[in-house]
């Protein structure tokens, strides 16, 4: 952990957020993919990668004025 | 863009901070596999998807109270 | 969706912090005036305006490091 | 300052992202419409309200794994 | 508070993103001293400090790929 | 770092967002002191704490709809 800064490493930390309705799995999956294609594209190490789901309830999101749980 | 809410999207947001020092490639490159995980493990529409990068200057950053410009 | 960015856009993405404790049709109307109020002085269509509300429990929000939920 | 939770403020925090380009009066306008926004919609006395802007650059924001600078 | 700007302050607004699983006791006394360091550090006044508690489900949390829910 | 979640860690990440203005000797120490109260309160490790520092321009942040730079 000490010497995470000698590799110039980009410490990533993604956030996702998303409307509520995924499952597990697929949180999973988003987490490993979302992962890889960061440790691929930045050079991070896959240890240095942090990934946190934000979930966003229907009512709390709108595109347009319009929230997902007024359609 | 009216009917964004119909299949149950879940309209992602996805933040990537990172350490500054990523050439304008690598970040090119990083939004698109990024983009194309999400909508892999999500099934969320490529077009429903946003991706937001964040720098951090070595000096805004820490790990165990050791920042990455202190080194 | 493909030419979004070809007039200027801002793309606005504006998240809404709060105490818990608004109710729904509170959040609704807060969703419609703070979207009217991003495209009347910014120039953003409004189809590319997103809002996302965060609330707070009380127990998780603090002034002066006294929390709402400590009074 | 010390009685802000006695009357069930909302005790707002807006956040507002957006690409970069709009002008320091359209920024005034905006903090100023966005507060009467939330003013109105959820019974917050004016004082409670911060607004913060963060500005993206084009190559750092993207739609559908597109950026904006790369049009 | 109509004089905030007046002394310099830095305003802070301080977010601490966890782990679920800590007792309300320990929060408490994250936001007192989390407050108190910052105020003894950036000259802030103690009233000008805001601290958002922010907790994560196991399942929304991954550093490595791994999420805390898999182990 | 593949046992982090063993000790059921909770791993926290804490941002501070301020106005500009503080001197990198005031950041250095800010982000010591914060650190320090996290694993105080919390029980997390010290290489478990990262920190993240968001500066913020004054024309970008106001409070009752007045901006830091408008005074």
């Amino acid at each position: 952990m000490y010497d995470i800064y000698k590799e110039d490493q980009s410490m990533p930390i993604i956030t996702v957020q998303m409307l509520e309705g995924r499952s597990d799995d697929q949180k999973k999956a988003l987490v490993e993919k979302v992962t890889d294609a960061v440790v691929d594209t930045t050079g991070a190490s896959k240890e240095a990668v942090t990934v946190v789901i934000e979930e966003m309830a229907k009512n709390h999101f709108a595109v347009a004025g319009k929230r997902a749980s007024d359609q």
